[in-house]
């Protein structure tokens, strides 16, 4: 646990932290001086900063992404608070307790992980009870589930974002099947718990919270796809027809081409976990849109990308 | 009740019964005498029917979607049965038994009726609670509540199934409530029983399932918007900010400009109460494509165009 | 009338007049000092204000959109003029002259509003003739169309726009009525008069032109109908098909689902309708983008966005 | 004159007449021998017709789009008319009263253009009025305007029918430059002459309405502005800046790329006589569409294309 | 090879051979004894068949897409051959030549093939060698590359037509790699080779040309890439990045998101093998448009769908 | 050729050159004296000027894309170099080395026109190549397509642009034509020539890279197809037909109407030149984006408008 984050520093502070890197460039003063601007962050907020000597040298040292630990002096310029560096010097991404710099799930990991759990119990089907055994009891892909986000930057883009937003689509899922009871509910389960799981490799929580290469070239869904596919592929006996249609769910769970979705829901199970995965993260971004409103409108968000309009913040709970 | 449907006729069946005229023309004979073609139906089938005698003065007698007593002989014609008619004669609407002549619903309509407004009850705001129970009190409405199709061919295209969608909406929307607590349950209720409720005006029942000429220049939504909003101005004290609110979940519930709405969900109650009825009228439209599929694939139905794409019919229940 | 406008200001000017605020944001100057920004509007231009003194206090009492009486001084800041404001106080919009602070229509109100009456005059149904006549006659519909403008930013957005824009769309209408005269010119006229009429209610003139709530989340096309559906509920023996007629073509008047209208023209007079208006308001928005054209190319705008290209300023009149 | 059209025939007529072959196939009686299927047309309606005799020879000798002198006899065949064709050989086109073939406009072709050319006198510049004058004054170009269609299938699809078009598109913008009074009226009305110039050559009007080879790979509307602007060449001291302003009312009078214009209207001029051309087609096709229904519902048509609707067909005349 | 195919049937004929069912159903006579339609197909041609007799019990060991050995007569109905069947049974489709139901590249297999081992030897990476070779030799692979066609319905659709349509790309990639020659050449042609090889499992060779489920649900695209990726894994030392590279072209080769391309091209090499790609395919549709015209227009086919347009006819060699 | 160019500039340097003006404005100091802000630019970067005196009377004498001598002194404000300009006085565009002020091909002119030539002798019918000779000879216009730009700001942006642009679309289609051999070669250069030939007048080379009226307002696609008919017309014999298929390669080469052709390729040839011309520029837009990349990530660029999407910068060569 660190000492003091970005949100609390005050003029003059002295202070010696470990950051994130956000942004890099090499300045020149009117003397002719080389210097470098660094943006700063840690969760609770980012904050600039000017390295002023050995500019050149140290500027080959950094990366984007990297974690530095920074020691400094809090200074006022233009009416901001800016960071005078006097030392940096980058450190492994081992050494850091992510937690520090990318904002967390506020709900708690381990009961989001158990009740997940109990829901894939649930699943009665050997095969997909088996698949889902897999995933659960490989500890590096629950570490990672457990941190990843859901999204770079549209909804539950913080640490624990996906097992978050997975848990809330299963659970949509899990009430769905029981008023369609007809369908297939080891499929909807299944297909829920399955439907982001490409984005354990498609984000690098390791560094921010950027695409890797595989997950720009490739793609969350194609990713997920394959993982998944490859487990079943070790599963004696698993049936060609149903993994045939537990891939038809993931490929497809964001529903129209343009989302890139190479094929659109064929049946019902499919059809029911896109709308699950589309509600809940439009109802998350809406409710962001709502909370993180900078717009001078008392009533009204600026306009939402992704719903395509502005979002009405008049609504008072019951 | 009646005593033969269409779907049992044989050939050489004398018949007397009624049906409704989906379709009629004139035609000619060789010899140059004129005859009527008649398309007649009952909830079971649809049959071919000639009318050989004094067919132009009958055939003026005879309106589109009008019911008909109808005697005459089944033939076979060209490997097909065709109903020879000896006399036919327009019934009034009032005559007859709706029942005979469109499909129903396979659920029990008052039991639906009973669990819709024991759904309504559990509104707690009270211009809410005294505004659904203005509707659920109007004799004339719940008659045509029970009476109306969902859609004229889409989904839920049968007598009750408005009912029985408006009532699924709002059991998916009541557990989505549940789940997504910090949202407005009461809105979200009130929201789901109105959506739909300019059908009840928009498409005539008494005629077949055609749309009223309302129906088709102002479009359900926006009567149903009229109805709601009439309603509200009557209950003395109704917030206008409220009836805003409700007002633009009707509005919006559609998702849409393309698919008629004037307004795009503002907000999470209006986008959930529009996802709910969206996944209703897909799972409704999917499973009719399998049940309905005359497609020669065994596991394809042909291209389905509400879900743009073809469906998958090999999905086994647990 | 005031005495100066912004555009009249020049350094070391003592003010005292009204002002709409457009924009308020609270800052602290490098001691740490808050302070307020404002800008600040009358009909001629906008300036920016500093607020040095009780900052927190006075940001409380001063509301987007509220009309203020500041005095203070003209100061020149990093090239630009601002004001320094002394003295700051929230007025009632009651006792403001409106027409100091939003652009005005440059025709007379009262000679198109006369015009607007004379051409209502020729209507000859009785019931659309004492449908107009209802809303002519309605001094404070009257006062509210007279005031409102057409559109918020896109054509017709000043003080009378609207009743300039309806108006013209009804001499165009004459006009074209005149040359197909097979249309039933009546409901032509009519449905030109109403077609933008819930513009008066969808943006608040009171407070520069701001949409309202409903103006938001029910839309001008929506608000207008119903206007119009009460008032012909209102007249005895009015027809049931008039009415849904004349809704049609307010409702459909947009032309497309994209622009929110939630049906399509589906007669001759509706397609007149739209046309003359759509007409109407390009050639607004092409001659706006000529006047104020800020582009660096002598003959070519800015790409209008509205237009779908860059506009020619090159025509000469004749 | 000739003396029966096919509207006309009974069985057993002898028949000898002129028509156009809208169709023609070679099939083969089950006995082996060969016969060919034709569609004839007159302007009345079309026939299906029969050669029995030395079909094979015949078939090479008759061309698509042909006329063609026919003997023969009208017989009846499965409840249809048809002609049993005793002679039939090929005509030359010149030969031909195309007023027998093809549907002719209502209107008196030497009034419209009477009164078109009495437009074309009031513009006052001195170049476009020797512009028009060279158009005018040409017979030959005058004779294919006054039997060229509007369009092949669209609107105006009859002899006469661009006259009347045209005739009708300057007649609305002359009302409108009238309206709007600011804009360069000499500049709109030459453009309404010109704007769909093309089809004089785009459309084959000697055999049938088909489009010619140039119609289908350069297109009317760069064909109308190549010929217009080879005859502004042709005059000494035309402004270029003044060529080009016309050459892009002509390119942009679609409105829209999707609709072959390789520019979008950049000025008012050129927005104006687009919405004249648009809103007279779509009134024709609406008018026709109403004409022509043959939908089973008394109230609506079906959906018509272009308008992308159904048609209401209740409006009543004043 | 068969003594008869379907084209050389004439009335009367007694037959004996082997065809694939491409459609079935179940009629009743007049008398009410049911009979079973067939079309029946040989590459040549297609032929409608009875079956008078056991009809039911034969239907149900019928399956679509069956071959079946049929004796029976040729004979003519209402103008056209039928068989009338005497017996008929079901085949394995092992015993079957292919060759026989399905149209064949017109090119040599084996010299296409060859061809194509060539232009992979020119790949000099090593790895990408050494993934290729495991294609190449690949018996079973190789048999099934040669047999599948290259879409089902829309270019290159016959047996052989993958491997024509894949040499054909690798011949265009292979010039406009020694165009432009920064670019990395062995990437070009190892995408070049396996941007379609989803294709020999998406559709199934053995039953004519219908798509699998697998074919329905995943897609070619992933297939492929999933085939090409589970090889890459199996060298020993592939680089991670030169694999996802590879998968890149494989999943972004159709170009477009709605032609189920996951992820766009996003590197020259990418977008140079989707324009290949897809510029060899529309060569195709365009001269198949050509050959196979039946419109009766002489010069233009009737409107091809993927072209978006009709194809001209009347381009001349040199 | 100039002594130096403003990437060389540095602090407090005297200089004597020649710019073009990209920007003006006039701005006030705070005591009220007006003064001149200009971007000016060379081919190797553009530099803020500020012309301090007399600036009223100068700014008149100044237009936008001016070549104008300027005579300063190297400043560094606010971080950044800007020209304090001591004089400044317009200069004729005869007098410039338009070299110095935009970039060039990095490719010999001569050269690449001497292969352009050596293809176009290639083309063996007697009127394509009577026509390619035409053009070829005439002066004029061999100068002004050795300077044109292949577009203003996408691809080929660049003195020599235009040359190497066609000149390399020419050599794709010689190798394309190589390989899809049943096509007709001489169409295929011939369209390949000609297929952007309208740039030569579309973009202005004397004043920058600014389009004319002309090319805003008529398009380069219709002022080459007209530039290319005039010269057809012009030769005895050159058949009709075949200047037609000339005309709608030039006319379709866009592919798609969205991109201003108002034509689509109707024919194989029409095809090939499109996806030739529209590959070779992708490959340009998409390899200068690379160049380009100023985005922080180091494997990807940041979003690329015409390709959408980013591109990936990690392709290494052989």
């Amino acid at each position: 646990m660190r000492s003091k984050y970005i949100s609390d520093f005050v003029e003059n502070d002295t202070i010696s932290e470990v950051f994130l890197i956000e942004n890099k460039s090499l300045g020149t003063t009117r003397s002719g001086k080389p210097y470098i601007n660094l943006d700063l962050r840690d969760k609770s907020d980012s904050i600039s900063a000017k390295v002023w000597d050995d500019a050149e040298v140290i500027f080959k040292q950094l990366g984007l992404s990297d974690f530095v630990e920074v020691s400094g002096r809090v200074e006022r310029y233009q009416n901001r608070l800016q960071l005078k560096v006097g030392s940096i010097r980058a450190l492994k991404p081992e050494k850091i307790d992510i937690g520090d710099f990318l904002a967390t799930t506020e709900s708690d990991v381990d009961e989001m992980f158990d009740e997940l759990k109990r829901l894939c119990t649930t699943v009665v089907d050997k095969n997909l009870h088996e698949l889902l055994e897999r995933f659960l009891s490989d500890d590096e892909f629950v570490k990672k589930l457990k941190k990843s986000p859901a999204a770079k930057m549209i909804h539950h883009s913080f640490i624990g974002g996906l097992l978050e937003h997975t848990l809330s689509v299963m659970q949509v899922c899990d009430k769905l099947a029981g008023h369609y009871s007809d369908l297939n509910r080891d499929l909807i389960l299944t297909g829920a718990f399955f439907h982001d799981i490409g984005k354990v490799e498609e984000i690098d929580t390791g560094k921010g919270f950027n695409y890797t290469t595989e997950g720009n070239l490739i793609g969350h869904i194609v990713m997920g796809y394959r993982m998944v596919d490859e487990a079943m592929k070790e599963i004696k006996g698993f049936p060609d027809k149903l993994s045939i249609e537990v891939g038809h769910i993931i490929l497809s769970h964001q529903g129209r081409h343009e989302f890139d979705s190479p094929v659109i829901p064929m049946f019902p199970e499919a059809i029911l976990v896109h709308y699950a995965d589309d509600l809940d993260s439009k109802i998350d971004i809406c409710r962001k849109a709502i909370e993180s409103s900078t717009s001078v409108d008392p009533e009204f968000t600026d306009r939402v990308w992704e719903l395509e309009t502005r979002v009405y913040k008049g609504i008072e709970s019951m």
